[in-house]
């Protein structure tokens, strides 16, 4: 566990985001790859065994909300920190370009349609964030209407709360230098080049709307209910053991609990 | 159309819905019940036009939220007001008691999944509004769970509205010697006994409690964006006459339009 994880990662609600004056490179603390891959390890055991009490109580959920830039990791990720988890327990939902079907509703209609259940563990690869992103950086609605959305998601958000799902959103922030070597990395790996989408260098050269974006999401949209944590991505290595430090911290506090038993069965005896 | 009609009945957002001083046997200054057939057909006729135009625009869509004790009208206020419109872009979502995935979910969850799309008139037949009442009323979640929930509502409307749908919540409101009539009239009549629940007279029982759920959650919810009308019930020929003015001065008012065509069609010629 890394120490004061949440505090550090934070964006204080009612406080600006500051995403530029974080340092994307920071270890946290960590010595290096070796000492985090054994604190990853150790954390998705323990997280595998919260889960499962998640589970079996079927009480509460926790939903994580993953955001960030082309290459900033979210699917690494979701492989690395959730690979240990029961799948039965754990859904994934990927935000693609709205169909026509989802665009015939409001944005958060196919985003409410996939939250948790009680007991599981929703997991957002993108989100309705978006809706407030990148609709704003391509100026897809006006801005009178995105800038009403983060009232929107601040509320929704707060109404899953209230109802019993926990949420933890995590921006993955990477420095432009990390970013063109990913991207180079993507070109030159014939097996990772299917990744590469000419559009990737369109959103990099639109950089600094992004990270006003963002500064502008996070700040109006971390919430006591709903807090944003701004997570070093620049090391993969860094970044995986802060979202296990994260989500295993407030899993702890969620303390789930195995249901008791609906009647005594203690003179029960199997023959 | 009844003149006025909206201004009549309308909960004024951040006053008293005033359940207990209003007349449930209101004639609204109709003269009788030929009267009113008339109006209604005039009104049907009106509607459906409009509903073709929603329909074409497809930018836009209404709400209708009907909610009233036992006996207060709302399947029969969709049989008589809404039987004219085109099926294909009317859905009507009837709210029982909640499922087993629907439970595991927050209470808003299945109400969102239905909201009518962009072109649609999505009629609500009982709401989440239930999640307000019932709920208090037999004491089904802590005070404190329910409380919050005026709050959630608004909130969720209000992105609906921001987002495209406009909303009418109606309140059919009976008087309990209206209620006793018809439901003698349903145990009386072999074709309606079907009808009839045991727990409609628990229900009954609980009048005044109900009562009060209604006056707290419309004088709370009425909102600029999702207004409450309260319409007299007692009389059938009243309620629809009020009901389908109510719609019609509603979708007059946003005056949804047949789209452009795409491009120029001036100079084709069909051979």
């Amino acid at each position: 566990m890394i120490d004061g994880i949440r505090e550090r990662l934070l964006v204080q609600p009612g406080r600006a985001a500051g995403i530029r004056d974080r340092d994307p490179a920071d270890r946290l603390g960590l010595d290096g790859k070796e000492e985090s891959q054994e604190l990853v390890d150790t954390l998705i055991l323990e997280l595998r065994g919260l889960q499962e009490r998640l589970w079996a109580e079927a009480r509460r959920s926790l939903l994580v909300v993953l955001q960030g830039l082309d290459t900033s990791g979210k699917d690494g990720t979701i492989r690395h920190v959730f690979h240990g988890v029961n799948p039965q327990g754990c859904r994934v939902a990927s935000f693609k370009v709205p169909t026509v079907t989802e665009l015939a509703h409001d944005y958060l209609w196919r985003v409410h349609a996939v939250c948790p259940a009680r007991g599981e563990i929703g997991i957002f690869n993108r989100s309705h964030y978006e809706d407030l992103l990148v609709v704003r950086v391509k100026k897809l609605v006006p801005r009178a209407v995105w800038r009403r959305r983060y009232r929107h998601v601040r509320e929704l958000e707060r109404i899953l709360a209230e109802e019993g799902t926990t949420i933890v959103k995590v921006f993955l922030h990477i420095s432009p230098g990390e970013q063109r070597e990913r991207l180079q990395a993507r070109l030159d790996d014939p097996e990772k080049r299917w990744k590469f989408r000419a559009a990737d260098l369109e959103d990099r050269a639109l950089w600094d709307a992004y990270t006003d974006a963002y500064e502008d999401a996070l700040t109006k949209t971390s919430t006591a209910w709903a807090p944003w944590y701004v997570v070093p991505a620049d090391r993969k290595w860094v970044r995986n053991a802060a979202v296990a430090s994260l989500l295993v911290e407030t899993l702890r506090e969620l303390d789930p609990q195995f249901p008791e038993p609906a009647e005594d069965m203690s003179g029960i005896v199997v023959e």
